[in-house]
């Protein structure tokens, strides 16, 4: 698919991340005003909640876009999803007669604040990368047993925590928690000191299950990916995670990028997971390429200085797609609901560069990975900011999700006092 | 603390659930009618949100009762709660000049539907029961390695899923999941066969935090407490549990009592956690009697038959109390909110007969549990119904939370047709 030409000019750039192709969905807020629905075109915004009351996306009696969050257009269902999208594209593309009364409700992205673009109803993070699950057990256990029985049959997945899932741009604050190294008598209760980031990509659920669902069904569920950090700390996830997994050491933070890149979006840049090593049993099976073809990159600014690329990798390395950790999360019969958000789990390629966590590009800590500024790093030091970019290349245009960046604050000096 | 008398009759019984120290707050539905806060007294339930319509109940400007979840009341803040009770306890004591402008507020109970009481934001599932863990630890790992190193030190806990928390008397479905048993070649998709139930206590948070907080700030956030059945599938949870912990296992259904009992009404049953093994850190540290002193049994009964008592406890045995749990949660800055709940972790008790689960009671499925009417079971089987049930007993009263009671469907024939 080519690009798709707007009247709006910033939108056809080959290097634009917003074109007519792209048009996700954010919440955005100007000056004193309350934040509302918009969509990204070139480096404008279309405010949906205004270009709503008057009359230009009307679907229904009661209004969508007037809201901090599209959990109310994701619930209205598939059908409704590609009229909107349609709408738009019909409004935003050159030649649109509609451009005079479309023009006025163009906000500058540079004047914008953007928040939290949905509200989390519940938060699942996956393990389904087989390159970061196989650094990790390799460190953890040994090249023998890096992989648990089970990796090859079920996307392996862990409950996290809605409530600290925060939109880009948030500052992040360095956790205490309980620490015992393992030549430690005896635990004790610290700032975190192995203190990471994990690259990976979120699924938004836009529509309600109850009952498993396929694999199919659950690609139709999914509404849209941003990107998303999911902010580890590794000495606190070391003591607690035996045996009933990570607990405290997931809970301090979850960055997401600021803009639902649609499905509909990424329908050109569909591919296959890879090949099987073991055959997954039927209502897991891959049904059509269900991955998506998405540069990551990552990179590390100390405070004050200059970001380095850490990490680049692609989503297409990943072992199992957000349709079939939907249809596992499913299996039991556990009801699913739009605004849940499932983490890919951390995006690491084959290659020592290509690598989405600190643990695994400083191997435990044990090689530091050296920033172009000079400076070294095993896990992050108070002040790091950290960029997590995704980019889907076309045929002379780029879709992109806006940065999810966030920076680490030093950890309080009492966390008990008020 | 003896018993306080009402003018309700029924209420003053010595073997009444819900005396007027009691006064739990419930959502009950008669009729045609929308579901509605209600408060239950005797026999009868005082309908709040009608008791609001006509000002015998007013705290703001805004109504707090008209809804079908607790969760607005939480919201308000302690301060409110306290002034809620007050209020009506003055309304409902014996000798009440309010008697003849409330009593046409009470519906009886028996003709009433209840409902979830409050909307779950999140859901948390400990593991705090020190000899359910070594039961547990045992059976997997030998009794010298029963207890893994962190558990005398923090309780452990997992994430759980909010959209599977269901009211009582709710039939529960047998889950499909993925099962390898320890001689399998290879996993197979099947109904669950060993699904099985844990008798537990749920603590409702009612305040948000943002931060850390201490063990007495996290005593003082707790809203109420309710009886919970976090039903279990055995076989699901040992395939797919390492290395991140329960997931599917735990999704089908979690049972709550339809009844919170508040905080303020257990204050006379207050009782201390046991002595300490190992010290704990000063931030979880006991600072007070924070467990309670509530006698828990639990009746199977086979489809169509009478139950039988199967295990008999009491929540004054667990290791930790919902405070420090609380307050373990919020270490690593993880937000809590108005809503959240958190599931004791299995109630079990010294004796065999006090083991609050199947996989207890049976040990593994070795020795099966023989009830009343001469059947046996290792797990549980299609129609059982399990009922958990709670009582404080204080000086001429008893305090109940009604029944957490649910029955077991057979497993779907296809989980995919439709």
């Amino acid at each position: 698919m080519p690009l798709m030409r707007s009247w709006v000019d910033s939108a056809n750039a080959p290097d634009c991340p917003f074109p007519l192709n792209n048009l996700p969905y954010g919440v955005f807020s100007t000056g004193e005003e309350e934040p509302r629905c918009g969509v990204a075109i070139g480096d404008k915004i279309l405010d949906c909640g205004a270009a709503e009351s008057v009359g230009l996306l009307n679907f229904g009696d009661e209004p969508l876009f007037d809201v901090p969050f599209w959990n109310e257009v994701m619930e209205q269902g598939p059908e409704l999803w590609e009229r909107l999208r349609n709408r738009l594209t019909g409004l935003l593309a050159e030649g649109s007669s509609s451009r005079p009364s479309v023009e006025p409700f163009l906000v500058e992205q540079a004047a914008a604040t953007m928040h939290m673009p949905f509200l989390v109803s519940e938060y699942t993070d996956f393990y389904a990368g087989k390159h970061h699950a196989t650094n990790v057990g390799t460190m953890f256990r040994g090249a023998e047993n890096a992989l648990p029985p089970n990796w090859l049959h079920i996307p392996i997945g862990y409950n996290g925590r809605a409530s600290s899932v925060v939109v880009s741009g948030t500052d992040v604050r360095r956790p205490w928690g309980q620490l015992k190294g393992p030549n430690d008598d005896a635990p004790r209760f610290a700032p975190c000191a192995r203190f990471d980031l994990e690259l990976e990509m979120g699924a938004i659920v836009g529509k309600e299950s109850d009952g498993p669902v396929t694999v199919n069904e659950a690609d139709d569920m999914i509404f849209g990916y941003v990107l998303l950090n999911d902010w580890s700390a590794r000495d606190i996830q070391a003591w607690e995670y035996q045996p009933l997994g990570p607990f405290q050491a997931k809970a301090t933070a979850t960055t997401v990028s600021p803009w639902i890149v649609t499905r509909a979006a990424l329908e050109p840049f569909r591919c296959n997971t890879p090949a099987r090593e073991k055959e997954l049993l039927p209502h897991l099976r891959d049904n059509g390429p269900m991955l998506y073809d998405i540069d990551l990159a990552v990179t590390l600014a100390p405070e004050g200085k200059a970001a380095s690329t850490v990490a680049e990798t692609n989503y297409n390395v990943m072992y199992y797609s957000a349709a079939q950790q939907l249809a596992h999360h499913t299996t039991s019969g556990c009801p699913m609901n739009p605004g849940d958000l499932l983490g890919s789990g951390t995006i690491s390629g084959p290659e020592k560069h290509q690598r989405g966590s600190l643990l695994e590009l400083s191997w435990g800590g044990k090689e530091p990975v050296t920033l172009d500024t000079g400076e070294s790093r095993t896990f992050l030091e108070d002040g790091d900011r950290l960029t997590l970019t995704g980019t889907a290349r076309g045929d002379g245009f780029t879709l992109g999700f806006g940065e999810c960046t966030g920076r680490l604050l030093p950890a309080l000096k009492d966390p008990y006092a008020r």
